[in-house]
């Protein structure tokens, strides 16, 4: 195990019928606050409401950024920074699932840093002050609701980057499952596909003696795979939504990759997709995974494989290499079968005319070359690409 | 799952080599500082030397409360009161093991208390101001480093009491494996004992719909019982030491404990024990466990203890109650073939004189009797104090 910090203060609020709990809590950093939410569906079900009385009623003073898109982009965030600016915006409220808080924590960066933001976030760190975050979370996915991590495209350059800020760290969070009853099945799919991508690319790692970031990677797995069907089956099941929500922010707050380091394959290979093609992020998670793990699978990565397919997937197989493909075809059926669209086609992606520019940008976005679990070159991430136009058999 | 707050914001710092930090991290709370530690051992492995030097070099002034026994006194809080009012101390550095922590925690509220601390202690809860704590770690046990209970004993009462305080949670805590290499035999078993002991008591819990919680305990759980017989085996293997310390803050900071509710039957049981006998915590609760999980099997507690059983002792047995009985079976085993003694006897209390006294302080200080796994009365815990005087098999 290497040598780590773990500092995860986000004062975390999980529950239903909390919302009482919100003026209190902003109120603590002031009383000008900017609401940003993204496509409109917290007026549909009646939240942006609920959340303007109650911070009038309190002598809060509310503005608004709605409209953020998934797959955030750096306009929103410009505007956001001009609005805090122009306000005084003492506090954030970010409503909604990762990219509305993604948004929302580059923003609050951004207004103290002097070029343009996407400079900020071609940076790729920022160390300095931040206006204060609260999140509302609507969608169990990206763990960003208690991280220092944000992602932020410019499809301008056809780019999707990631940011690190110090005190990009929401203060609160407000966690209600009950807000996820309404996530289609589809975002839950995704949503699901995303939380177990992040707990595969911390847990397949190659630094040794990580016992308790594995087995806590493995039981999060475990409850992600019991629970999402029955999420995608029973919209409304509490504990399944609950379990799902609760795992998404274990699975990014530093539990599972403190301790160890390695590049991400994964997230590097489809922020690309997204960049090129605007996709739904966990769904070419879904898709890219399986490949990957097929792709790379060899004698240096094997006991990982197998010992993925033995406690996650409970495959009894002896046989050490085959066992290791089962898990893999383990987690394509569950895929398929809770029905992710499994090739790049059904996504809008219908050859691979772009591969090789995004693979070359994947390998230059992030360290695929020097560490990953499996180093990766471009004619590698071509081959996995490649591997998704089609369906799959690993076995 | 029940609703809850996660706000757990100690600052980790875990690996080798890290005390160049630790002047900075003082100086951020003030200058005089009260160095608080057990009964020498960190004179005798040098640390005691490194750390006042360090102090000394960076212009901090070192006030000291040595002493603090296991099982800590509430003399010895009285003692650390006087020192911090007399001194004017700023921040509490705290260099041991659990007592020493929950020691120092107790201090640093009742600095500010007005009555007697015991008075505090009897009323279970601080809200109070406190002196910023920082702690180093020196034994895997307790997880008090990352939390905000405190347990502490009036050995004239014969009462060994756990507190809570809302600003105990420690501001910094520095947890190196290898100043555990030299924690002996005994006390490895005692504090790997404790730690699954936390676990299960969490674990085993009415509840429904806490996956991921129970998730994280069973891999804590197979994660102690991979590392615990490497560190007795070769005491310096820095992973298996690693792997047990960062179980054992983890195992008590909430993430297990998160979104359930109900009283811990085994802790209660033991508290009596150590009040009455001061025997070592870990080994009373390594006695009593499966003695207890045997007394309460039945029809209402069957599934968990045959999850249990399955998911962390690898039980292959179909039979549900069979599965469940070897279960407790493999802990037994798991603690006695480690070298745990097992029996009263071993440990000092001959007979069950006391049995009738302890049964009822069980009850007095705790909710056995209304909101157990498995209820418990009088009669009952006597009935598993008896249980412990011989040998058990439980198949």
């Amino acid at each position: 195990m290497e040598n780590f910090n773990f500092n995860v203060s986000t004062d975390i609020r999980f529950g239903k019928d909390r919302l009482d709990e919100l003026p209190s809590v902003l109120n603590q950093f002031g009383k000008n606050v900017l609401l940003v939410y993204g496509g409109g569906s917290i007026k549909r079900s009646g939240l942006y409401e609920k959340i303007k009385t109650l911070l009038k009623e309190n002598g809060l003073k509310m503005f608004e950024l709605g409209g953020v898109d998934p797959n955030p982009k750096i306009e929103s965030v410009r505007e956001g920074v001009m609005l805090c600016k122009y306000h005084k915006i003492d506090v954030i409220l970010a409503v909604g699932g990762g990219s509305v808080i993604d948004c929302s924590k580059v923003i609050s960066g951004a207004v103290f840093y002097e070029g343009d933001p996407w400079e900020m976030v071609l940076s790729r760190r920022y160390e300095g002050p931040t206006i204060p975050l609260v999140t509302i979370l609507t969608l169990a996915t990206t763990g960003t609701e208690m991280n220092r991590g944000a992602v932020i495209s410019d499809l301008n350059a056809k780019q999707k980057l990631g940011i690190h800020g110090t005190n990009f760290l929401p203060k609160v969070s407000f966690l209600d499952p009950s807000l996820t009853f309404s996530v289609s099945k589809y975002q839950t799919l995704a949503g699901s596909a995303d939380i177990l991508s992040h707990l595969m690319e911390q847990y397949f790692n190659l630094t040794p003696g990580t016992e308790v970031q594995d087995s806590i990677a493995e039981g999060l797995m475990k409850t992600v795979i019991q629970c999402m069907p029955v999420a995608l089956h029973e919209p409304t099941h509490y504990d399944a939504r609950a379990n799902l929500m609760w795992a998404s922010t274990l699975a990014l707050n530093g539990l599972v990759g403190s301790g160890r380091k390695g590049a991400w394959s994964c997230h590097a290979m489809e922020h690309e997709l997204s960049a090129f093609y605007d996709i739904t992020h966990g769904i070419g998670l879904a898709i890219l995974t399986p490949r990957w793990l097929d792709y790379i699978l060899n004698e240096q990565t094997l006991p990982k494989i197998e010992r993925f397919a033995r406690n996650v997937w409970q495959i009894q197989e002896p046989d050490s290499m085959k066992a290791a493909k089962m898990g893999i075809q383990a987690l394509y059926d569950f895929f398929e079968e809770n029905g992710v669209p499994m090739t790049l086609p059904e996504v809008g992606i219908p050859d691979d005319r772009d591969f090789a520019a995004m693979a070359q940008q994947a390998i230059d976005h992030s360290s695929l070359l020097t560490d990953a679990f499996e180093v990766l070159g471009v004619k590698d991430v071509v081959a996995i690409y490649q591997a998704c136009l089609t369906k799959s058999k690993f076995i």
